[in-house]
């Protein structure tokens, strides 16, 4: 017996939504049950006790580092953080066009990534491709987002973690230790999370054999996408829209009349809590201060609400909620939020398109016409 | 009764092969009946009979154009053709790297065309992006090949069809019209081909409602991959490398002795002959010269000789043979060939595009977990 319905007449279902495209040792997510993995260790738990190296190390070579493995890997990182100076130089030109920051990154990308057919590489050339993909991420980024501040760009600094750097190089200063600790957290769990739309395409690209730096850029696309989700930017304007707790259930209830989603509540996949969620709450509470209490005050009030409105729904919190808050509190910009988001999944990109690399077929699906036909010669 | 076999468990056949995974109204594949279309009409027919434009309206407005409205879209192409000064700055700095012309291309297509999400956008201004992409593809890639030949880029010519102007900024001069006819055979035929490689990514990229530029860009990617197909250059290599046909046997079956692929031959989809191939054979024939006349005599001896090596398998020769013979014939070095391609597969991209946006679902499939499991929380 088998729960899911089969398809018929190789017909996918709206979206591909539950079709099994490929198979994957990267991890999953185990929405009914709540939680989700990278290489089978819980992410959450991976993200408790775990450098952003760790985890990173893990996603792309399948097992956790030994201590000395975690520094050559650190080490590696860091390196890949250095811009050459023609990209440091296009970076400072396209920054002051209109260009968005993820445009940016992606035609930098092409001219520090190795410009080779993916399949040509052998595998350490792969690798290191994939390094560098990951490794100038945060710093494409932020320098963008430094230059429109109407400040100089940062080069990286070695002796940093990849995310106490990335917050250095986005804020100008040495960050506070606890808000690197914070941040960091929020990229551990967000490195990698299933077939989602911009993993998948990675993985599309990756399977015509060209080279990284496409791949990579074709995935930025699709994350700069509104629908894929990842605005926890978002969240903030509601918190402060919302203001005092008690507005709240009237707010969400004018915003529900006026067929508006709430932002931070509900997900595709998680019935049960948001494993994320659950996490960055509780970094928020630890980092504390008026803007977690009213938020947890207004979290509870809006799912007691949307209990009410859809009492069959479960609705729960989702990344977004709590990503918002600790992001604003580590001091971040909203402008540097999808940034922050795409340091870290770069490197679940990274990982599936090895992993396509590894064990190749094109994917070539079909379209079924159906529009007029006036001939046949 | 259905010939398709049912899928079973919503798991996708590898590397989706056969899978509809969208309706669409822009063309289709006949593969059985030996024929393909652009909204219903024969492809092949298009390119004896039709200008470029005129293809590339029906592609992208569904219907083919009256005389006023062909002359008002060639007007409108020619304009998009044109580079901002910024971007031809990019350009020339980006040929004098060791970047492919398709990379130079991804990184320009940023700055040229609308960044904001293509959902954001009214049908004009979202027509409007498609096209500058489209204008620009032929000026970028002609530009970078005439840069690295170590002459200046030409700037595009209003007056002159989108074929002979591509061909003549590659060239550097005014094209024969025989030559410029045939290159636009050539791409009126290549324009659009099913739910091939690229144009399944410039879907499931746009399905996020992400930029113009983000969708095309890893389309280009996706085409410049190996596996993609469409490299007719290599064709001509076999040409040269076999030489006198008496050689063809020999030559042809020392290759398959080796394991190696014979450019030129077999296709996926096709059953029949490729209607690509035969009216590009049309073409070359009509141009004539020594080079036809041997690929005529090495054709047919390949055709038998796979006949007899393999009797159970109907073999046909390809687009690839016939396209690398007319492009050679036509002026365009080899360096040229994927340039353009992309010249008129761009057009497909922004048809299936347009099509996608108008009636969105994001696509966000699954994988199957078949790594080891640690732990749960």
């Amino acid at each position: 017996m088998n729960a899911v319905s089969p398809l018929t007449k190789n017909i996918a279902p709206p979206g591909l939504k539950g079709l099994i495209v490929a198979d994957t040792e990267v991890g999953s997510v185990r929405g009914d049950e709540g939680w989700y993995h990278y290489r089978g260790h819980s992410a959450a738990a991976l993200a408790r006790d775990h450098s952003f190296e760790a985890v990173a190390y893990l996603l792309l070579n399948g097992t956790l580092p030994d201590r000395t493995a975690e520094e050559d890997f650190r080490a590696e990182l860091a390196t890949a953080r250095r811009l050459t100076p023609e990209a440091a130089e296009m970076v400072s030109a396209l920054a002051k066009t209109d260009l968005p920051p993820m445009s940016v990154l992606r035609s930098v990308l092409g001219v520090e990534v190795d410009p080779r057919p993916t399949l040509d590489l052998g595998s350490d050339e792969r690798r290191a491709a994939v390094m560098r993909a990951i490794g100038i991420t945060p710093t494409v980024l932020a320098a963008v987002n430094r230059i429109r501040s109407g400040a100089e760009p940062l080069e990286p600094e070695e002796s940093l973690s990849h995310s106490a750097d990335y917050l250095r190089m986005t804020l100008g200063k040495a960050p506070h230790p606890e808000h690197a600790r914070a941040v960091e957290t929020y990229l551990c769990l967000t490195a990698d999370h299933g077939f989602n739309a911009s993993t998948f395409t990675a993985r599309v690209i990756t399977s015509t054999g060209t080279d990284v730096a496409g791949a990579i850029g074709g995935a930025l696309a699709a994350l700069a996408g509104p629908l894929h989700g990842g605005a926890p930017g978002r969240v903030l304007d509601m918190l402060h829209a919302i203001g005092h707790p008690d507005n709240a259930v009237p707010w969400i209830a004018a915003e529900l009349d006026a067929g508006q989603k709430i932002m931070g509540f509900g997900h595709a996949v998680y019935r049960a809590a948001d494993p994320r969620s659950e996490t960055l709450k509780a970094v928020a509470i630890e980092l504390g201060g008026e803007l977690v209490d009213r938020a947890l005050d207004i979290e509870s009030r809006i799912l007691a609400y949307l209990a009410e409105w859809k009492p069959d729904a479960v609705i729960v919190t989702n990344v977004e909620f709590y990503a918002g808050v600790v992001l604003h509190l580590a001091g971040l910009p909203q402008e540097a939020f999808t940034p922050t988001f795409t340091t870290s999944r770069v490197v679940g990109w990274g990982a599936h398109l090895l992993e396509q690399a590894a064990n190749n077929k094109i994917m070539r699906p079909s379209a079924r016409y159906t529009g007029p036909l006036y001939n046949s010669t």
